[in-house]
C-alpha cells in the first residue's frame, strides 16, 4: 500500500532568520533535500536516475506555509507523487514537527533528456521509483 | 500611473547549483530582497512598516520557473501590489533579464502586530507604503 | 580518553556551486552544524547552553580546503576542543569522506553573557560539555 | 597609485540568523562576490578569467570577526593583492559599514588550468587585472 516517503532533518541555526524562524526559501531547500534522498533510497543516488536517461527540472512549486519551524526542530519531510502526466510529475509535500503540520508544497517537474535538456516522456526508471510513493499523502 | 516597483540585482555564482542555473529557492530570496528594497524606497526601511505597527507573514508562495538565471546574469526583479484584502495582501513577481521573463511568483502576505504577531488590518501606513505599485504589471 | 565529537552529514546538492563542489563557505555552516550537535549530545540543546548563561560569538576562523565534496557525499565533521582560555575557546575541526581529509579548520570563540553580549570567563557548564572532546584530533 | 577594489552591498535579511547578525559563513560569499566583481571591472567578467586560461581555486581563509553586521545594513568589501606568488595569489579584505572595520579576512588562491585543474603560474592576463589593487590596504 502506497505511503508518503519520508525524510528526517535537523533545522539548522543559520537557516532561520532574525524572527527567530526558518526562512521561507529554505522550505524549498528542505523538499530538494528530501527528493534526492527519495531517490537515494529508490534507486542508490539521483545520479543513478541521470544515468538511467533523465533529469528533472522544477518548473512550478507552490508553498502553503502553515506553522513555523524553528532552529534544532526535528521535522520530518514527506513527499508522495501526486500525478504523473507525459513528460510531466506532481510531487505533493508535507513538513511536520512531532506531527504537527507545518508546511505544505506542490512541486511541478518536467523529465528532460539529460545532454539536450529536451522534454521526454517519464521513463520506466523514473516511474518505478516513485510508484511505492504514489497516490494521497496519509491525512492529507 | 501604477507600474512595479523594480530591484535590479546581479546572481551569485554561489546561487548557482552544479547545473549552473540559480537553485530554485533563491528565487523566494530575490523576492524577498526586492520587497525589502520596495519598502526602503517607500518608508525609509522595512524596520519603519515595523515601527509604524505592521510586520508581513509570507503565508503562501506560488513561483513558475519560465527560463534559468545563470551567474553574473543582470536581473530585474519586479514586484506589484496584486490584490488588498482586509488583512491580507498579494504581491505578483517578474523576474527579468534583459526583458525575458525568467520567473513569475505569486506571494501572500498576512498583516501581524510585531509583538503579538496576531493577525490585524492593513494599516494606512502599509496601504500608502504600496499603492504606487499597485495594479497589474504590464506585460503580465 | 579524549576523542573528537564526529557529526555525520550529507552534502546537499544546493550546497555545490557550477564546478559541482561544495561552496567554501559551505564548510562554515558544517561547522556550526556540528557544534550545535555537540552541544544536543552534551548538554540537551545549544538552548540549555544559552539558558547556563553562557552564547559562544564567533572571533576568528581559518579554514584549509584539501580535496573538494561533492553533492550527495557523506562526510564527516570533527570537532576536538584544542584550546580552552580563560574567556576564550578554540575548536579544532577536520572535515573527512571516507577517512580522506577535505578541509581543516579552526573557530575561535569568546565566551559572552546572553543578555549584555560581554565577555565572561568560560562557564563549569561549557567545560563540562567540552571536556570528552578536549585535546588533539586524531591523526592531526 | 594602488588602492584596494571596493564592491559595496546590502546585506540581506536571510542573511542573518536568529541573533539578528550576519551568520559567520557570509562573510566568505560577500568576499566572493567582491572578488567576481574585481573581475568583472578588470576582465569584463571572471568567465573572461577562465577564458584567458585560469581558474582561482581558494585553498585556505581567515576571518576575523570584529563587529557584527544586521540586515539591510550597506557594507563596503575592499579586496587588495596582497602577495603573488608563482601559482598562488593572497586577497586581503576588509569589510566596514560606515567606516567601521566589520571583518578583516585573507584568501588564499591557486591558480589552475581550467580543464584540468592542475596548477600552473599565474598569467600576465590575472596579473594585469589585480595589479591596479596590489600592495596594502589602506588605514590597514
Amino acid at each position: 500500500m502506497p505511503a508518503p516517503f519520508r525524510h528526517q532533518l535537523r533545522v539548522r541555526f543559520n537557516e532561520c532568520d532574525p524572527q527567530g524562524v526558518v526562512f521561507n526559501a529554505n522550505y524549498l531547500v528542505y523538499f530538494d533535500v528530501a527528493l534526492t534522498a527519495l531517490f537515494r533510497a529508490a534507486m542508490g543516488s539521483y545520479g543513478d536516475l541521470v544515468a538511467s536517461g533523465t533529469d528533472l527540472v522544477l518548473v512550478e512549486s507552490r508553498i502553503a506555509y502553515r506553522a513555523p519551524a524553528r532552529g534544532d526542530d526535528l521535522i520530518d519531510v514527506d513527499l508522495s507523487a501526486g500525478r504523473f502526466g507525459t513528460t510531466s510529475l506532481r510531487l505533493d509535500g508535507r513538513i511536520r514537527r512531532d506531527g504537527d503540520l507545518l508546511a505544505e508544497g506542490e512541486l511541478h517537474y518536467v523529465a528532460v533528456d539529460p545532454g539536450t535538456h529536451a522534454k521526454q516522456p517519464l521513463t520506466d526508471a523514473l516511474r518505478a521509483a516513485l510508484t511505492p510513493y504514489a497516490g494521497e499523502l496519509a491525512g492529507a
